[in-house]
């Protein structure tokens, strides 16, 4: 009997996969990967057949059952399969889902987590989710229509930091949910665009500015909405008003080697 | 001149390390670490000098103070110094105040992310933080004293999952506020104590047990609030009633060698 590990893939670089992560890929028969997964991450699985499993509108859940089933198969066949999530496999990626299935299945399993893009794109653009007298906490919320409409957005008003996955094409909507709520509209608000690439775009507004539907962004993006927020020109901006770091992690490995 | 490198060290496991960290830390000339970082990580920085920068009680801010001077010595002498800090570098653990005090001081900070014990803990442990239908958003609090003090709990009555960091020795405390804001007392909290490594210790309680003091439980601990715990049972409780995944990762590792 095979075994299936759930796999996160990280935010985008290669160099941000986990030790664990690099060994499990290297090693497997089948690797079934999400769409955000980046090809230079997929080409280290050098001896592996890939399958995609990105999921195209209106189809998840077809598309999951046919996963489901391709897990299955390829465990029951006594191969190592890889499911690949970009991000951490666990954090809105279905992945207590496929283990439960698996489970029930009789297929042991394994999660190997990965570096979360909700937590690691915001602080390498220059904005830490949490900074001492400043935020205390954080939430990390999907954005997608399925989740937001039973979203009581007053809840969010008084947390420190929010980031929000899934959610550029509801933004206006979010935006005037908070400010309605209670947030201020003067709050700033960053749009992290293809973070931690080289194509990586930030986009800084407020509240205010999002709700009129003034910032153009496009996906995949996240977006923070916080105080922290300010602090990206005090930690991006330096002495000569060059970038102190470069606008996306794997950019800084290829410029470094 | 030198460099430093903010780094995180995951939640315990070796294995859990990034790519770029094992990379950064095998490269170190000087490594300042802190307190949870574990004797197996430290070991993979062959050649650099240790130094402990862990927090005594009482004394976080004078030791504060020395680690940004030693960081900033250190890369002036033309080192390079890596900052390692267990789980990521910017989630609770000042990276962001050092990054600053690094920048005014005219030196290159380079961010090194590392999987968040806040993320990674609880779904390795069977309890993922989102799931569909059950979970969309989650928050991560810091329970402890200096922060919690400004907490409005009210505030985190509905969101679908808490984890608290640092908030063992107040979750009487926390539990009895949840409580009183209108959370539901009969819902299910999970504290995991080591987690990920081979001492991993899984205890499952209720809100009313935890405020009521009948919970023991030691530090370094986190812990989940909400409706997600239940599926622990699902996804660790396999067909024989044995564990369908080992207690910490770090064990796992140990195991498939």
């Amino acid at each position: 009997m095979g075994k299936v590990f759930l796999v996160g893939a990280g935010p985008g670089d290669p160099d941000l996969l986990t030790v664990k992560a690099l060994r499990v890929l290297e090693d497997a028969d089948v690797v079934v990967y999400d769409r955000l997964v980046s090809a230079g991450i997929l080409s280290l699985a050098r001896r592996a057949l890939l399958i995609d499993g990105g999921k195209r509108r209106g189809e998840q859940e077809r598309i999951q059952e046919q996963i489901n089933e391709v897990l299955v198969q390829h465990a029951r066949a006594g191969r190592k399969v890889v499911r690949l999530k970009s991000g951490d496999p666990m954090i809105f990626a279905r992945g207590g889902e496929e283990w439960e299935h698996l489970l029930r299945h009789g297929i042991e399993v394994e999660i190997v987590p990965g570096i979360s893009s909700a937590l690691a794109v915001a602080p390498l653009a220059g904005i830490p989710l949490t900074y001492r007298g400043l935020a205390a906490s954080f939430a990390v919320i999907a954005g997608h229509r399925e989740s937001f409409i039973r979203t009581d957005w007053a809840h969010y008003v008084a947390l420190d930091t929010l980031v929000i996955l899934m959610g550029v094409e509801n933004r206006e909507y979010i935006a005037e949910c908070l400010i309605r709520s209670g947030r201020s509209s003067s709050q700033p608000v960053a749009f992290i665009e293809n973070g931690t690439t080289c194509e990586e775009r930030v986009v800084e507004s407020t509240l205010s500015q999002v709700a009129k539907g003034e910032v153009e962004v496009n996906s995949p993006a996240i977006f923070v909405i916080g105080e922290v927020v300010r602090l990206r020109k005090r930690l991006i901006g330096s002495q000569d008003g060059s970038l102190a770091i470069p606008e996306g992690a794997a950019c800084a490995k290829e410029r470094n080697r």
